[in-house]
């Protein structure tokens, strides 16, 4: 099964790929889509959605899984966030794709083992368990873990 | 020039048309997307994507126009609201239509003169600017009013 693991923003979406079979997990590729904040926000969204609609078509994932959000404190941020959320969702079920969504504490849970993990122990496990990944970044790696949490949900 | 105005929810998005002609404005359609609060959000902002992409094939708009956003207190709100927003920006863009975006002030002052008006004054103006035109809800009048103001914008 390929699972492709998303993290949304505005700016930078981390994306994942996985692939599970058995008990087996093993990484496939991982990358950040980003867009440039002198674009208008419409030329953004679009931009982001024919990023993804590539990846759905080169991965061809069986499901797809995103982190619910943190609503942040800013009110103009949580707009963003929600902006590019709604384009990653669409895209992601457009494809014929099952999203599945998760609880960052899930998500921490299932990677680290403790739902209060922080950032870098996250970044630490998904290293051990997706050995000779190469991370893109930080939202990369937040998209891998999102998307072993579907595959430790579904198993 | 026809111009396709849109007021974005997740629950109810408003979408009005309106033709222009020299100085001459004249009401097309009007209406609401409702999407079902129990289906899932991916599934959701999918029914709000294809409505939209129906509405544009249908009425072939030369432009689309968004009300900015009133940044709500509640961010879970402000998350969906997002969410809807970002599907609907993404589906004009994509149709190949410029989108405008006009602050709830310029809306204001654009259909009734000032930008304070309330709810009512500018649903009221509305039947005065496109006689004759049923209007399907509070929605749907925001929808025309902004695709109103877009029409004094480029005219």
């Amino acid at each position: 099964m390929i699972i492709l693991g998303l993290d949304p923003g505005l700016g930078t979406t981390g994306w994942g790929v996985i692939l599970t079979e058995g008990n087996r997990l093993s990484h496939v590729a991982n990358g950040q889509i980003k867009t440039d904040p002198k674009m208008a926000l419409a030329s953004r969204l679009l931009q982001l959605d024919l990023e993804l609609a590539d990846l759905i078509k080169e991965f061809k994932p069986d499901a797809a899984a995103v982190e619910e959000v943190f609503v942040n404190a800013n009110p103009q941020s949580t707009l963003k966030l929600g902006q590019a959320r709604g384009v990653v969702l669409l895209g992601a079920s457009r494809g014929g794709v099952e999203v599945g969504e998760y609880a960052a504490r899930a998500v921490k849970k299932s990677v680290v083992g403790v739902g209060k993990a922080d950032k870098d122990q996250v970044q630490a496990m998904i290293r051990i368990l997706l050995p000779g990944a190469e991370i893109a970044g930080a939202d990369a790696a937040d998209a891998l873990a999102v998307a072993i949490t579907h595959a430790h949900h579904r198993g």
